[in-house]
């Protein structure tokens, strides 16, 4: 940028890097910002924070923009993206206190991958890893497959130094797991969607990698008894680190993008796995296969790593071979308490009947958080309306069931309309006056969560 | 009480109850409350809460008083103690989704036999176990020996119902573990004191029984050592549930008080339990006694569940036993990197020798969570300005290190005045901008964490 007001910083107001930060993969109309922003490091953020805050504009902290509720997307022209992704350093690995500190724009994969030639493990495993970074992660308190047995982004969090949106560094958290040392802004920071104040280094606790993993793939003839075998592996006791559903249309879709030998006539699928020592999986596996039989199940095991990864890349292929088949893709995160499942899975199949437009499911079906894709075309007008409607209707059974409008994706732009149904007024003013506390000014990511 | 403003609600403003409910286990100053009211439902919260608000009175929420820090201790005469000790049912248990719904005034460890009968388990174990409730480990973040393996109570609460300074009944969290639906109000209200508002149910997180547990007993010739125990076990990427270390005076006192055959020439003990499948403790056994002995340490296995239970027994009467050698126990529960232990024991060492005042550690080494007893008599003026010198520079040390000055005991009134030695001016002013918008009349349990 010529003549830049912040001398040093790579800035941009060229049109082709407005457009390319303008959207993410939400159904978010996108919004050409007044410009975008890489910072380099701590200082840098503080610059362009406060030199927003001093011009009038908001602030859009943003990762990979692979979020699916348009929490990165620009609100109006009078707007700089703060994208992280210069920010993507490994900064310090401490085996002695099993963490690893890391700069947000870090992708998830490889923090994985780096770790793991370590011997160490970092559970959170979006669908999205490879592109996706730490900081979006936090932004969304991302979860993914593993979070079943190992929990969401939340858990391992340790501490966050963080910018507000007056441009002041903050810490929270700390170095140790336990602490309780006044209120805990580092968990109020985490799933705020980068409304509060964009975390610049985060310190991560890490695990020592389970020693071995064994994959199931489990072919159910209806949708309803996976649920059900879901809820009783859990009940007797065993926690898989996965337990993955896909619906017969999830499984045609990836096999009609990208085949990799899926059972194409099964009418749902769980891709179950299990860590640990290797006597003990083994011993689990058996328990699991023998549920699922009773179950109408019958499951078959990954024989080698390369065979886990087909399964893997089918499973995490699911999202991009969906825009194969109608050009829009209504993605809701629902989350109900995992005994539901079977249920929900009824209520969506009859939503579909009746409106005649595909929904199609999968998901972390044991913390029962599903993804379901109500599939439309956004310039066919009266489609696309009969979508938002069908997501109306799957919210109202989610709450019904006691469940959340969102797993792990955040409310972002697309669900701030539907809040309300979830969380009730007084709650909401809670939230409403936190934010007016950290961002008086209400430059922090505008738009998102409250609308 | 006669003619009582809120009738058919059980309150007293006898002066045997006002006694009572004048201190806590702390060093705190007792005080003397207005009342003492013994709610038995939500219903009856808010009304004793709106009461208080009309009459410019505060709200001492109280567990079993067990706190460390003054927490629960009135705040000059204009308060309600509010004992939720009456609020002690379990709801409900759902094996299906593996929760379990309970009231604040359950005793963790009522609720942990319960759940162990039916073969679930609740993780966190305040040595208090026996006494204190769900609501004060919730107040407290409170953890436990087995804090290492399974973390602490933030991270077993799903939800709750609680109740606001101006009477209005908030639901925060929900039933599932995932949800990115706004901000984080339940980690909001975990950890803080009771002072922005009173839980009244809470939806728990339960586990599955582990198969079995290994109970070992390791003696060392010096802390340092046993410090660097810790530090490799973990570093060898085994995470045993518990890793309690006792210093040669800890030893000593619960000898003196209640013999359970401890070592008593050992200049340090740590008590170190696995658990999972038998072929797996069994193999980060022989691990364990390993990497010990290569540090002097001995070891010994506790043969069955008699022997574990004495061990257990002998660690958690430590507290107890400690006020047989001085009248006043000051207990500091600070925490540091892992680690820096055998560091942070040498200056303790150090501190002792050179101010000649005894002080006795032991606590949750595994976690870098160490309790500090600084021996005293408060009617010994001297003796005791000597004392809490000593407490500030314990508190430098720990800040130095990395570390937090409260791991599980919360701030209370005992350490106000030293918040600021770590939470920095921004931070702090954030927070008591949370607790203004929560409670700007300023009632629930005033003087605490702030000062």
């Amino acid at each position: 940028m010529k003549n830049s007001p912040l001398p040093g910083i790579q800035i941009s107001t060229d049109k082709e890097d407005l457009i390319c930060y303008s959207f993410d993969a939400s159904i978010a109309d996108a919004a050409i910002p007044y410009a975008v922003a890489w910072p380099k490091n701590t200082d840098e953020v503080v610059k362009i924070i406060k030199y927003a805050g001093e011009n009038n504009l908001a602030i859009i902290p943003r990762g990979a923009g692979t979020g699916m509720s348009g929490a990165s997307v620009p609100y109006g022209d009078r707007c700089i993206v703060l994208s992280l992704e210069k920010m993507r350093k490994m900064l310090d690995v401490d085996t002695k206190n099993m963490t690893v500190t890391v700069e947000p724009g870090i992708v998830n994969g490889r923090l994985q991958k780096e770790l793991e030639y370590l011997g160490y493990f970092y559970p959170p495993d979006p669908a999205s890893l490879n592109v996706c970074t730490i900081g979006g992660n936090i932004a969304t308190n991302a979860g993914g497959p593993r979070a079943l047995k190992y929990g969401v982004t939340r858990d391992y969090v340790m501490g966050m130094e963080a910018v507000l949106p007056d441009g002041s560094v903050i810490n929270t958290g700390g170095r140790t797991y336990k602490k309780t040392v006044g209120y805990d802004l580092r968990n109020l920071l985490i799933g705020s969607e980068g409304t509060l104040a964009v975390a610049t280094r985060i310190r991560l606790r890490m695990l020592p990698l389970p020693e071995d993993i064994m994959t199931l793939l489990v072919v159910f003839g209806n949708p309803e008894s996976s649920g059900m075998a879901v809820s009783k592996i859990i009940s007797s006791k065993i926690i898989p680190r996965t337990m993955e559903f896909m619906d017969r249309l999830a499984i045609e879709a990836i096999e009609n993008y990208k085949p990799t030998g899926l059972p194409e006539d099964a009418e749902a699928l769980l891709l179950i796995e299990l860590d640990g020592y290797p006597a003990t999986i083994k011993k689990e596996a058996e328990r699991v296969v023998d549920i699922c039989k009773t179950l109408g199940g019958e499951a078959v095991v990954a024989e080698d790593d390369m065979a886990r990864e087909r399964l893997w890349e089918a499973r995490r292929s699911i999202s991009p071979a969906l825009y194969h088949i109608k050009p829009t893709k209504i993605n809701e995160d629902i989350v109900v308490p995992r005994d539901k499942i079977p249920s929900v899975l009824s209520d969506l199949r009859r939503l579909s009947e009746e409106s005649g437009i595909m929904i199609i499911s999968f998901g972390h079906a044991g913390d029962g958080n599903l993804h379901v894709n109500i599939m439309v075309d956004k310039n066919n007008k009266e489609e696309y309306a009969k979508g938002m409607e069908i997501v109306k209707k799957i919210f109202e059974i989610t709450v019904k069931s006691g469940g959340s409008i969102s797993g792990e994706h955040g409310i972002g732009m697309t669900k701030a309309p539907y809040i309300g149904m979830e969380i009730k007024e007084r709650e909401l003013g809670l939230m409403k006056g936190i934010k007016g506390l950290f961002d008086p000014k209400g430059i922090m990511n505008p738009g998102k969560i409250f609308g």
